[in-house]
């Protein structure tokens, strides 16, 4: 047996879940130092204990004003945000309710809502819980899946619209002041999600087992509804965010940027609230849910198969625990890594934050190693076998080590590459720009190629993953593996949102009327942020493929299925279809952006044209009417794609079973993975030449520019047509692949039980 | 037995195949009448038989001036065109050398170049011929189908540029009559390409059957390397004649259109002859190419299914010959078809231009059921037995009727939802030209999801297809369904191959200085020629993916594969990388066209800055500098697509095996046909929404033009970003999927003995 006892792994994950829950706290109160009301004449004060000047007051301006400005800019964005939000989760809420009695009615008559055990469905000679329990519990796992998700997001939104204004008057004191407040602001959502997401999951486990007891199997069968609800609620936040912030922000650009030549963030913009809202729903709230999303499903698929391997038939609870325990160790290897940008580095010049963020990959990168071999040494006993569909594979604790590990490392890579992808300080970048010479065509072409170009490298690095953990430890490897690439998530959370709160801080900057210098900060803060964002979404892709995989082999052992036979007609068209789901949905998505959008175009247009003094900055804007129209074509819009998303499994399953059901599984995976990555490099490419023209460091840049020359305008359309792909589309089928293969796990004894109704008629 | 003796199918197919070519040469000689020198006073002499006055006479030009220019631009085209077709296919030609010596290796050494005969793979009692005389002959086809398909290209190319200026003169005389020499020029390429592709796949077989006596496995095993090297040239062709027309293309537009807001074809742009030159060695003889690897490789992959099955086993010659019977009924259908547009009906206004064009589609479908039924009475017993991976499964005649019938529709259901996706008479195209109102941006992201949503039909139809014609005869149903698509094939080329001739036509007329009517009319073709062209691209995609599916079955077959397992590593690496391809394919392809389009900007804006009087009509343009920068760059660029697409399947069989190259096919196979049907459909949306900005037919139309409006200028953007797309990257990843499936079977046996070699190793 492994040296790790059981009752210290009942310590073990509870308190490395509270001490990431105290740390975020921790951050929180240290951003919260930054005053926002001008009566305690914080900056003053400061400039006595720090010695340093603000900038502000070197060039006389108003330290008050400017400070109550950006407190009411901060408000109104928080309030557009808290409000979307509101509205968001009382639509879902009707959706999730409705849908936690499909799964009761559903998984409840598979059989026949008696309340009778059954024989376990691997163990033949074990009696287990009733399925009308599994039902039962799988709605409750469900629901509190959805709650944890919206806590997540609507916590990271609350921490990322409290931080943005300190953010900006922080930038007032030194580069350096400005990006440690943005970082902690990040550090205390990524802490409070992964910490919260263990913990929820940690004690669900712990109350489930009250009337489970020892059917390990009925148990994590259940608590895969915890994963089912949280990517649900993900995909409503990440295509309802999506669409909001890229409506808004392509309105905003589309008339401001191009037509009345103002720039990004104008206050005289009336879409500039509802730009900024955006970036707090879509960017912070649907990513946290996103990513939240991810972990949860990698938890459960390797707990669902750890409950049928030897783990559960021998009831090692440490060892059925391995996920947790490595969320775990992650939780502190990132707390650690964490006091690298913020205590034991100090990042003091602009060229210094982008090798100071991606230093925190590697760290974290590193120590996991370290700290996933120690756990494995600890928790596992040093043979164990892994279920394989049928039957039992044997499995060393280095064999397993080596999974997790190659799912950290593989994720390191992605990184990494979408960084080189992205990146303005590359060439594929520096490329893309130069296409701008001869117009917006060649920019688009440069960039579909770029996208296309950019998915090469990180397919090959899953690819390999995938390999090395599916022959270690067959679908368990996997599982590992997306948990491995998904330890270090409090550190990718923090660096990620990191992104939108230094968006947010330039904006404010703008619209508080703050001088050129402080936007030059905020500028050099977002610009790493973006290429950091971009990571992030490397990240979550990239996890995403490896967990939509491993809930698919989670699915198959559990739906009984032995063999997914692509020389079956029923798998082949499950494969040409699920290969088209990814088009199907992006086709929606990008259409409702596109929509949106003109609808506040048309807006905007109007309210120039009509608002008096709007443009000599006399009028004032109606912000709210735009934030209106966002929230509204968000709302109304996400409900198409949500719906094919969560009733193809339910459609295919039911009327065409499992085995046309994992061909589509299998198709819109290895579609999506490609679609999603090429979408989001190819719109962050965009973005980063647009920036790469405007910042003008160097001279091939300052040839291409300046703002407002042919090149830029060029530069402008890519960027604007890259919106959606790469903040609605792309990141949102993360969340196709994976829930497709949550839900049929979830629905997999109905369908295994009652699916294919259509091929049994004919 | 079937009623049709063997007797009667050798004398039956061959007749077929004469049939056409005759008619195609009929066809010429009608076209050839419209005479190109004006010393014979043809146009005088027409109207005094035609009692059709010339407009060119009304408006008092001087007719002589105007043919003599007309010829004069048709020889430069012709020229260009031949020049760059043979430097094309030199370069090829060293390449296929290569490989045909690689072919002979590889497959030689299946048994250590032993001559000895060996026990059959499928009926192991009997002797088969030796691998080395396999191997022989594989090479021997490979390079007969190279060979055809050179042939079919250049002379389809050799037509067209016999038939554009011709095309132009006779629009004097009336829309029909120009309408008329279009499309009997489109005959005459559409009945050659399919008469001699079944010509020589006949003979071949009977030369080969002088060596193989019965052994029908060995015969056509060797007789699928015809498919190969048809669609290897395909590929060449496809992809340097793509990156060849729209280099010009998007040069030409960029500079001419949008910066010196000269008309389309003007004689001024230094680049229009390579634009011309490129519609012919691109959209002609890559196409006439691409279709005929299609239909060798379809016929190929039922040929090799066939032999195993009980028409082999029982030396059922004429059963055998099914694949080639339906073609040759396809053949007379077709002939039949042209009829009805070339002398049934008469084309009277520009209205009925597109009607009599989709007319041929829908009566050849229906007059090709009648066919296939017939013959498949006719050529096949009531009942048979199919190969089906390991086991034989019984077939009765009706059965296979209905899955060469459902290919046969599956096919004119994807040219239906083309057209709607792509002719700016329905709203998606004319929603995409609305989005042009808020500029570029707006029209590329309403456009991309425009290609997205095209799928999903096309993806049903092609699954429904799969799953009928894979239920009823297996991988063999698949190949003749197949076939069923691809059976109208003549009728399909012809109407395929008028759009480039009238798009020429058009240019001609530009350049000739001919008056605005003539212009208007050669629009009008050129218009109903895009919407055709759309179809021809979808038929082509649909059947591809049919294609490669039944190459894919028959290669599994060979190399004795009997289950492809989702659940196996080795195959879900292959599933993943494979979906990868495409877009790797795609980010060179596209990469290709934007450097080459650079490059020609450059030199066109060099031309118009450099020589004096160029935009006043005084200076003349350096055409033959544009024709090489486009012959240049293309030829070096085809070569590293190329090389990805033929050496996959090599390095995959020889490193990782046969299971790995399954999962590669399938999943390259499910991945590229959305890939290529988005990709063509958005670029045909696009260049539609801008013409149907341009021709100002109705009141939304006209609010967003004229010409040079911002609307038109955003709908030209659209229009030069999809022209790679639609041209370049879209259509030849059709060649990509088909090709690699073909190689596979190929190479099948050399896999089978000695791949795999990295799994064997560790």
């Amino acid at each position: 047996m492994a040296i790790l006892s059981d009752a210290a792994t009942q310590v073990l994950v509870p308190l490395a879940a509270v001490v990431g829950i105290a740390f975020a706290v921790a951050q929180w109160v240290l951003v919260s130092r930054v005053k926002l009301s001008p009566s305690a004449r914080a900056g003053a004060r400061d400039k006595d204990v720090l010695g340093d000047s603000l900038i502000e007051e070197e060039e006389g301006l108003n330290d008050h004003n400017v400070v109550v400005r950006c407190a009411e800019i901060q408000n109104a964005i928080a309030e557009g945000a808290t409000s979307f939000l509101f509205t968001e989760y009382q639509y879902v809420g009707i959706f999730m309710s409705i849908f936690a009695v499909v799964i009761f009615v559903f998984l409840g008559s598979v059989e026949g809502f008696s309340t009778r055990s059954h024989p376990c469905t691997y163990s033949k000679d074990k009696e287990c819980k009733p399925a009308l329990f599994n039902a039962l519990f799988s709605t409750v796992s469900f629901l509190l899946g959805a709650i944890t998700s919206v806590v997540s997001g609507f916590l990271g939104m609350k921490i990322a619209t409290y931080a943005n204004a300190r953010t900006t008057l922080e930038a007032r004191k030194g580069v350096g002041k400005a990006f440690i407040t943005a970082f902690r602001s990040g550090t205390v959502m990524g802490f409070l999600l992964a910490s919260n997401g263990l913990l929820v999951l940690y004690i669900a486990i712990n109350l489930f087992k009250l009337y489970y007891g020892d059917d390990w199997e009925g148990l994590f069968e259940s608590i895969t509804g915890y994963g089912l609800g949280g990517s649900s609620m993900a995909l409503f936040g990440r295509v309802g965010g999506g669409i909001y912030t890229k409506a808004a922000d392509v309105g905003a650009d589309l008339v401001g940027k191009v037509e009345r030549n103002i720039p990004e963030d104008d206050p005289r913009n009336p879409a500039v609230i509802a730009d900024n809202v955006g970036d707090n729903v879509g960017d912070i709230a649907g990513m946290g849910s996103d990513l939240f999303g991810s972990y949860a499903e990698s938890s459960c698929a390797a707990l669902v198969v750890a409950s049928i391997s030897s783990f559960g038939v021998n009831h090692d609870f440490t060892g059925m625990c391995y996920p947790l325990l490595v969320s775990s160790v992650g939780i502190i290897v990132c707390l650690i890594t964490t006091l690298f940008a913020t205590d034991i580095f100090e990042v003091k010049a602009v060229k210094e934050i982008e090798p100071a963020l991606k230093k925190q990959l590697i760290i974290s990168t590193a120590l996991m190693t370290v700290g996933i071999a120690l756990i494995s040494w600890l928790a596992l006993p040093a043979k164990f076998t892994i279920f394989n569909f049928g039957e039992q594979k044997e499995v060393s604790n280095w064999g397993l080590f080596l999974c997790v590990a190659i799912g950290l490392w593989a994720g390191l890579i992605i990184g990494y590459v979408t960084e080189y992808y992205t990146s303005n300080a590359y060439s594929p970048v520096q490329d893309v720009a130069d296409a701008c010479r001869t117009g917006a065509a060649t920019n688009v072409i440069f960039g579909l190629a770029l996208g296309y170009k950019s998915v090469i490298i990180p397919i090959f690095a899953i690819a390999v993953g995938i390999y090395v953990s599916f022959t270690i430890a067959a679908m368990y490897g996997i599982a590992v593996a997306a948990l491995g690439m998904l330890s270090t998530i409090a550190t990718g959370l923090s660096i990620d949102a990191y992104g939108p709160i230094s968006d947010n801080a330039g904006g404010i900057a703008e619209m508080a009327g703050m001088s050129h210098r402080i936007r030059e900060r905020t500028d050099a803060l977002d610009a790493a942020g973006n290429t950091t964002a971009a990571i992030g979404k490397g990240f979550a892709i990239g996890s995403a493929a490896l967990v939509s995989l491993a809930l698919f082999g989670a699915f198959v052992s559990r739906a009984g299925v032995k063999v997914v036979d692509v020389l079956s007609p029923k798998v082949i068209i499950g494969l040409v279809v699920g290969a088209m789901l990814p088009y199907w949905f992006s086709a929606m998505t990008m259409k409702s952006v596109g929509k949106a959008a003109l609808e506040m175009v048309e807006e905007v247009r109007r309210q120039f044209n009509t608002i008096p003094g709007l443009m000599e900055g006399t009028g004032k804007p109606d912000y709210a009417n735009c934030v209106k129209i966002s929230t509204d074509a968000s709302i109304k819009q996400m409900i198409p794609p949500g719906a094919l998303v969560m009733l193809t499994p339910l459609v295919v399953g039911t009327f065409f079973g499992v085995q046309t059901l994992s061909g589509v599984l299998a198709g819109a995976l290895v579609s999506g993975v490609q679609v999603a990555i090429s979408a989001s490099n190819t719109g962050g490419a965009w973005d980063n030449a647009k920036k790469y023209i405007e910042a003008g460091a160097s001279e091939h840049a300052r040839a291409l520019g300046p703002k407002g020359s042919d090149c830029h305008k060029a530069a402008v359309i890519g960027d604007t047509i890259g919106d959606p792909l790469k903040d609605t589309s792309g990141p949102s089928l993360n969340i196709l692949i994976k829930l497709m293969a949550v839900e049929s796990l979830v629905f997999a004894p109905f369908f295994a039980t009652h699916g294919g109704i259509l091929f049994k008629l004919f």
